[in-house]
């Protein structure tokens, strides 16, 4: 803590004691991956990241949107050391200037206040988390891995629906000089059966006490936004008129941008995961945390933050009948695919050469890439994708897995978000 | 905590600032027999009721000695209601008159000092614990369930040896007034293996750095001490003079009086567990935690204090052919051990009477008590247990195996301390 706070470099302009500013992350999955000899630190040490860059900016606060453990029952070691990572940046005497208006009780019924509002404890960092499909309650007591971290009192757990299908939000008021924030958040429920709710129209929004007009609504939920089927997701027209903003979870791919709907008047940002958990095109945009400012009059803007720590990822799709001529030999189809690799490893480099050219230590520091090739083969024959990485063994995170042949008209392989 | 803090009781009149008061409980299983509709909550009540004891006598620390856990992946739930115990009754503003003078970093290698000297928690209540044989240490990074309660900041977990072939026990050495405890721990080795360790004089007891002869040496210790064959045990003989105390734990039977040993020049306390993990007869001795007084003259004593929420079990040998005639039918057997559960029942209850004689609130507050009838039945028909215990479904806690038969020449049935 001592060596980060109050050493605020991009926000520090816009730092005032009525501008709340509170840093948005995602789907860290902690834990992703974690007995893998190359990956396995990777989750962890980018949410190490995001809680520096939460101290170096300054936030009030940090909110989570869910999946921030990859497993449900996280091992020993995840949890232990997640645990040494909130209480190395979260716990500290800095003072937090939130001031909480709603009744604590009812938005964290199991613990019956906010975390920095125990006595026993300095938290000089708060952190809010609703729960993603991977880190959701389970058995008869609807227990999950964010309730031991609450337990702890390093996390604000809030957002689990009693009954999910019918369903009332309470937000939590917050305040900090004159802006004030209505925090409504969502934990996972099966999209079908929220979409269902939602149909019902028994999804009851309920407004603060008080100058209801003057609060800033932020919504936070973690469902499928793409459409995968019917009703296997939320359109965002149910989102009501009334939320300013939505951070929408779940979704991997960084499209944190703040974008305005057509047909409705709520904005949404989906920053995005903090880490790829699979191959897929919407893993391999640039990664990034959020740092949204409020202001007293309900104006807004958030501020990209791009995560050093992550893993570049190239994803390329190619079809085999478009470069090799009919006839071609298992061969002559493993030396275009491996120059094809070279290809990106090179685009790779000088990438990452540009990004960091003002920044010496991050661009020695180049770890392993990850790399996709999504082959459509009709017509030639397939590698074996574990031998063809071999060859890039040392050089590339995933080699045993860079290649994924498929036929047209299969459909796309889809991924757990 | 301010609740009892303060209301000191039975250790009022010996209260002072050089005497260092400590609580002394082991065995607490936490989570046995969890899903059991009747014995489900015995382990955590009790560790409750542990924790009270503690805060109402005005304890300087806690200190554990092994076993807090049964199962060594102790589930969510239990692992969930454990940090809310430790928070609803270690955390506080109550000041600690304990200083350690060794080097922390040394004592507590994982997190560098003791929980109550870190500026951003108030402990009121210390634990310090070792392992035991249930919640030892396991995997790649030989984490172990109390280490997550050490990442939460509830408990000062020692005495992990690194090499448990060549180990070096290293005091924490802790002064309150002019009082100097030096307290080593070890948690459990597996019992050949520590044995051979001691007989190759591979076992080093450091001292504290200065006034060597000033300080009371109390040693934690989590081993077997009834022999179990040759090797598979601790002999007291290998505790070294300079020891005043040893607190043993891993033998359930509570023989918690400090008992002189003939050949060796230490006195040895066995709380015994908080819960009966089997229906040994060990088990059955009444339960009580203790509370240990030392003096700066080195002089002690330790005040049992009983557990009130234990539940009662009674324990009986019974050999058929001493009661009943040759060629006695099924139903004869079946009859006559009925008469001895009905016998014990009664027994219990004017014992519970007896004891509760002055406390009307534990009087009416009897559990349904443990029955264990061992029955040699050589030249008799037995009976099936299950069967058996239906009749005393709602009378007995463990209706499905009062009944255990056994024939002469077979040895005792063993059970994991
Ligand atoms: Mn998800
Ligand atoms: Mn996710
Ligand atoms: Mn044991
Ligand atoms: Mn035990």
């Amino acid at each position: 803590m001592a060596d980060t706070a109050g050493a605020s470099t991009a926000g520090a302009s816009t730092s005032s004691a009525n501008m709340m500013r509170i840093l948005l992350a995602t789907d860290c999955h902690l834990g992703y991956l974690e007995r893998d000899p190359i990956r396995g630190q990777d989750s962890m040490r980018t949410f190490e990241e995001i809680l520096q860059i939460a101290n170096r900016e300054n936030a009030d606060m940090i909110l989570l949107g869910g999946d921030l453990f990859h497993e449900n029952k996280p091992s020993r070691e995840t949890l232990m050391h997640t645990m040494e990572l909130f209480r190395k940046y979260c716990m500290g005497s800095r003072p937090c200037a939130l001031q909480i208006l709603s009744d604590q009780r009812i938005n964290f019924p199991r613990f019956g206040k906010a975390n920095y509002m125990d006595p026993n404890y300095n938290v000089g960092m708060p952190v809010f988390s609703i729960h993603g499909n991977h880190d959701d309650p389970s058995g008869e007591q609807a227990l999950c891995a964010l309730d031991l971290l609450a337990a702890a009192n390093f996390v604000n757990y809030f957002g689990q629906a009693q009954q999910p299908d019918d369903i009332e939000l309470v937000p939590i008021c917050i305040q900090k000089g004159s802006t004030k924030l209505a925090l409504y958040g969502l934990g996972n429920i099966r999209d079908e059966r929220l979409h269902r709710t939602f149909l019902k129209k028994k999804v009851k929004w309920l407004a603060p006490d008080e100058d209801t007009d003057d609060w800033f609504n932020l919504f936070v939920i973690h469902q499928n936004r793409c459409a995968h089927g019917e009703r296997n997701y939320i359109p965002e027209t149910f989102l009501p008129d009334f939320v300013h903003l939505t951070f929408w979870g779940h979704e991997h791919k960084c499209e944190i941008d703040p974008t305005p709907r057509d047909v409705i008047n709520t904005y949404i940002t989906q920053p995005g995961s903090s880490v790829a958990t699979s191959l897929s095109e919407g893993e391999s945009v640039h990664k990034h945390v959020g740092m949204l400012y409020i202001r007293a009059d309900k104006s807004f803007r958030i501020t990209k933050v791009p995560l050093k720590t992550v893993r570049a990822f190239k994803f390329r799709d190619l079809v085999l009948a478009e470069h090799l001529p009919a006839g071609a030999t298992e061969r002559d189809v493993g030396e275009f695919l491996a120059a094809e690799v070279e290809t990106l490893l090179r685009a790779l480099d000088s990438e990452h050469r540009a990004r960091y050219r003002d920044d010496a230590e991050a661009r020695k520091q180049m770890r392993l890439p990850l790399l996709r090739l999504r082959v459509e083969y009709t017509g030639f024959p397939t590698l074996g994708a574990q031998r063809f990485g071999q060859r890039f063994a040392g050089k590339v995170a995933n080699p045993k897995d860079i290649l994924l042949f498929y036929r047209k008209r299969t459909s796309k392989p889809k991924s757990k978000a």
